[in-house]
């Protein structure tokens, strides 16, 4: 088919974050392994010194032999004039330190709640929440301000929350949030496929119906081309029910990341449909069923991530990021396994795909409320998303994923207006938090205090 | 104002149950001492003596010297004939005996679940659910064949699921669900008003603004004439907050059954609302914060009603019925602060009245789902009941509601499908129930096989 | 019953306009007449001198021996003077004057539209609409900045325009539209009681379920006492079907204004509800049916109301207020029928009533869009207006109900926005718009010319 | 991409109809071009002969040299044999005989209102559908009965009523609407490119996003590659107003169904949108600016279609019929441009696609009525049909495509329940029926006994 142009050139992204994390660096080399569009990155981080090595970085990455797009980079000095122009904004913020991230995970193990990553939902997923709220309402602003038409692709968690409140402060943005998870459980199809009907299959060759919220995903229909995987998956957790399945694999999971899909057997055989997100992420979103304590956690075949993990891991990227600053480190090219550039190429009209989103619900989940981020399916064209309709949450499950809606929901609000009645009545209707009203509310003020260099909130208020 | 006529003759009333309770007695004497409405009324009971002797007892009632109506009476054979040509039921049944209601109440206290009286919600509000819906379902189908215009007043507990029940089997059906749970609130303004601006008050004249679901109530505007009740309402709960306040008294409460409404004002707190029921109920529609053990129970102010108790009242209940229907015992005409007979009245065109009332979802709460049974006040006229708008759930009370209503929905689909996966997931979901999924499922089945004779449910299937 | 207080003093009213009509005196002389409430009236009014007029008369009516309040008045500077305080800001203004009537009325006729009233929908309407909105903008900000916890009635039409445009500036705003087009329809149901069963019955004692938008407002249950009125009112409209019945009689109708209830006879026979507005208005929102021309406005038994007929009117009106004012003519206290202060007793909580009201639709009619203007019934109590659930729209009557409802919209925001297109494509939108595209066009442009002092298009933009 | 299997055998068709007409001649060659898919097709025709002409010549086409498909076929004995068993079923009736038709087309002409096709709306379109609702409703039944989990496609007009029917009568089918008109506009906008940018573009390379009802489809983004058309459409439909632009061209339009697009032009300059269909059809849903009499059609360039011309080409189709069934005459195997079987390959999970489809409304247009039956893009995959949500149709469009819609809805229910009253006023609602209540209402009498044979209305009821 010839569309006209197969190439787009001149193209302005603003990168915001991405200091501390390997986000940038796939991001980059996506793009860098991509001949079709092309143009130039605005890097702006709050660490400008991160931001300034990641350009180095970038360029040698542009400069790879085998790139087919060289991209320039440049730093920005402020958030607005990042913004000023630019067709896209990825934003990859990590909101606080590693110091809050140690509250936000580990400070509820004192009171016997356990997390698997505590970023999402859970007291450490809410409280990550409100310092993360007035960080992206100033990005909405700026946005407003200085790209209003701007594409906005979010990959920072908690997501629903983030998409969330950007929509609340700038209600005309065009934003939407990429998340693997689904990829994961696609890959786990196309795992089984092979092992149980000895057919190779990529990931994208799974065809999913996607709904629910993200990290809390689910699947009601999964096909590969003419075959129904469905009853293939019954029969499959069914056998693996006791043993867990091998390990989801791929550059998206390393080893603390990992799952043998206990979890997602389980929640297969009590709800019926096929969670579609990691086990760490999907036991955080149930009652402390999976997470009651280590050991629960290890018997169910997935692990605790500690902070301290983090940080080494941490640590060992700003060595790298050194190195490849430096030059002491020669730039790899390899896929990343994310979509970002395809989305991007799609919404300039080059292609046109479907792939899961998560974007304020618009009627695609029928029965979750109107302006909740949900992640369904959505069809990618020129300058357009279009979420396809995905049908309704089942009954069973409805309540589950309505409760964190309606908490998501809460969490922007008592954010935004530092409600502190709505904060403590959200934090306690989180499933997790199981230990009372008035423990909990201590638990809450603890962590409060223990970050609170990034939310602003003094005494809990 | 002369509306043409002010009194109705040849009333066709269906009672259904009513056989071991006060509330049949009740009605009778608020019918015999009203001189607007009269007729006959067909009694029917599965326990048929029970019934017989409630004839009996009627009849002494409308020959009271003081009755002002005199309506006759009759002993039905079955239902068909009980409802056919019925112009209002009123169905009042007790699922199941006793023994089963220690099932619901007292099972889960070895699991550490504690309830304060497990007809409504929690552990043993569903599994009286799962027996009450058949009868409902077949109750529903006999008024759709014998009596379809009728309209039918539930005094049933679980109310949400009998009410909803009623419309999922027969959809044009005229039923509505009476509580008095609303009227203990407004008396307890009343008293408030009394204690802190010396005010005599009755309870009706408390104009109230009522949200929510059956038994977990709320109200967001009270007002007595010109007076704004909310502020007072405030000072009153900080005061009382750690004494409590009196006790609710008036007829429709017993010893076992009062309150100092502590957790009334703990939820004000925390909530900003004034929650329209009674503290024994309002408990178990939260997660353990009150219902911990029996110390924290007491702590608050309210009391588990043992079920043994229930039974020495029924028993003293039933005494008294053989002294009644032999004369031994005259009948008195006190009047019970029920509305039901004045509710017939408004909908025979006598008066109109505006009072809480248990309907499904038209849009009276907006962000409630359409169909669930929620209770608001309600416009009654001739032959029509109209919701009034309530407005949305707040925020930080919505997910609270949701919970319960996305459960009596399941529970209504799981008892009527026999759906057993659908059953434990609802059971579970419970706040109630934080044992865990597995011992959780123990549990559920340990109630099952101890209410077995009533459900129908075979090895919890 | 005693509700603490049964008399208000120090009430604030803004009464805005009121110096062009009777109703301003009707107002105060139902104020007068009234024991429970007194407080000041500030009069405003474009046209001071009236105004000034207004205070003169105000006062002696207040001073009138049979009076019962005795209310003060001032006349306002400005409208943030008028407002500032106020508890309660009545508007009821004439947008424009006769000339710009006689444009909206009369134009259309010489493109072989006819118009009854011309002040609600039609060519007329529209136009009139184009005015009127700039003018509630106006007026909505200046409450939104001055008094914005007052309670607004509007009296002005169209109404849904009006009340439209004051919300849609002003989301907060508590405004309601008052209209006794409804009262005539009851006091034709008492008119029929009386001669067809010869029962003697007030307006007030008809109930009635209110469901459409203003002046186009339909009954689907109407009832006296316990009688229901549909069969009888389904026998009358087949008896009187070629006759008409009589005049709608009482105050709020005169000579040009009254109709035989043939239209309403026939929408009856088409559509099986009862229109419950003049049948000068029912007309104008149907095709031409009735208003082909004026014989056929003659068969159907009602009459075009002349401009002349308005100006002779207005300046006898204007004499006797001269006359009032000095004294040479003594006020007299006469019931107006309107219930405009009872409302204000309600909403200060001295009584409770359910009355029609226009307000934007909250679900009170399922299946018109949210927010559209509809007039149905509503609990009016302190500080508070409930709508009542009014049911669906029945089928037949949806589309034409609808067809008004997106015009209205469309207007507003074709007034707000001074959309061109918009503007057109809705004024060839309205049923009595037959001429075509390009003529419509032509019409709209010639009565925008003749009216340009009070939009402000130029030049048709 | 290797998705398992590549070509599906024994797939099991039902071809209802197409007797009379050309489609089922063009299905069957896009069945025999197409190499993936092959199975049984069992034709079943009221005119059973005609079916056993389409076998002889089905056989020929499957039997052609270049066929790379060769479906099996057979002539079904009545309804319930062809559908069971079946996987897909097509539809494609029609409703009566030719003169049914000339009723429906002509006999309007006589009170001055014209029709350029008089299948879809209009007075003609509604009398069609009266006849063509309980045909529906029978095929709806026996597909209930005899193959519920088939998939079924209609061709049928008028589409949304059919369509509509089929789920009204049963809701779990799964049914959708296949039509063409889109796909003209598509070419339309590719011969555009040609034209004024030199570029050959496929119709299907052309991005629409659709939204409307089925002939009243409009476009609101359309794009090719990375190319906006919009704003090339503006400039394009301004310089072409006066003279129109060419003819559309292509296999599925003739001579007596070619437009210049004026309207299309006119409407684009009204209301802001593409219009999606020719002008033959989009006129007719307008008041009567296009139909007003002849010379206005000749005006805005397209015409009316005689049925005489109908009646002329069925003849010479028939006549083919006859030599091609008796091998007289060679089949040919030209592509149709439809995409029913595309459709069906990825309802097989052989492809995936995105096109333009007739559903029941889910939400894929906000402001529309659930369950209307709208047209909007879907995304078709292995059992699935997911609309797009394609947003809200805009307020300057709503009044006119919610009046139809409203019709189409009480046409069906009119047409179901024999509802005399709601057939009138359906009739007189559509825009095309400018001459009244009563001279309309004798229109639909006169047509109702000009088609009595196929509708089963006796004397108008």
């Amino acid at each position: 088919m010839d569309r006209g142009v197969d190439r787009v050139e001149g193209i302005q992204v603003a990168y915001i974050g991405g200091g501390s994390r390997g986000w940038a660096w796939s991001f980059l080399k996506d793009l860098a392994r991509d001949g079709q569009i092309e143009g130039h990155i605005r890097l702006y981080d709050i660490n400008r010194p991160a931001a300034e090595r990641n350009k180095l970085i970038g360029e040698q990455i542009m400069a790879h032999p085998e790139a087919l797009a060289h991209w320039s980079l440049s730093v920005a000095d402020d958030l607005a004039s990042a913004l000023t122009g630019a067709d896209f904004v990825v934003i990859s913020i990590l909101p606080g330190t590693m110091d809050e991230m140690r509250v936000d995970v580990h400070a509820p193990e004192r009171y016997g709640i356990w997390q698997s990553v505590g970023d999402t939902v859970g007291p450490g997923g809410f409280i990550r929440a409100l310092r993360t709220v007035p960080m992206f309402a100033t990005i909405a602003e700026a946005i407003r301000d200085n790209s209003p038409d701007a594409w906005v692709i979010n990959y920072t968690n908690p997501m629903s929350v983030c998409v969330g409140t950007l929509y609340d402060v700038f209600p005309g943005i065009k934003a939407f949030g990429c998340c693997h998870e689904v990829f994961g459980a696609q890959q786990m199809l196309a795992d089984m496929l092979k092992a149980d009907a000895g057919i190779d299959a990529q990931r994208t060759d799974i065809s999913v119906n996607v709904l629910g919220i993200n990290h809390f995903t689910w699947l009601n229909r999964v096909s590969y081309g003419t075959l129904d995987l469905m009853p293939m998956f019954a029969r499959f957790a069914q056998s693996h029910y006791e043993s867990g399945f091998g390990e989801a694999g791929e550059s998206w999971v390393g080893a603390f990341f990992s799952c043998n899909h206990r979890v997602k057997f389980d929640l297969f055989r009590r709800y019926g449909l096929i969670a579609a997100a990691g086990d760490r992420h999907l036991a955080e979103f149930m009652p402390p069923w999976y997470l009651r304590d280590p050991e629960t956690v290890e018997r169910w075949g997935f692990r605790l991530t500690p902070v301290d993990y983090r940080v080494d891991e941490q640590k060992k990227r700003d060595e790298k990021s050194l190195r490849l600053a430096s030059g002491e480190e020669l730039v790899t090219l390899e896929k990343s396994g994310e979509e970002g550039h395809l989305l991007m190429k799609a919404l300039l009209g080059l292609t046109e795909m479907v792939s899961n989103v998560n974007l304020p619900n618009a009627g695609q989940i029928e029965n979750l409320p109107r302006g909740a981020i949900v992640e369904t399916n959505a069809l990618f064209r020129r300058d357009s998303i279009q979420p396809v309709i995905a049908g309704a949450m089942p009954d069973n499950l409805l309540p589950l994923v309505q409760r964190h809606v309606s908490n998501q929901r809460n969490t922007i609000r008592a954010a935004r207006t530092r409600d502190r009645a709505l904060a403590v009545s959200t934090f306690l209707n989180d499933p997790l938090v199981t230990v009372g009203a008035e423990v909990g509310e201590n638990l809450m003020d603890e962590m409060l205090a223990g970050t609170a260099k990034y939310h602003g909130w003094v005494d809990g208020r």
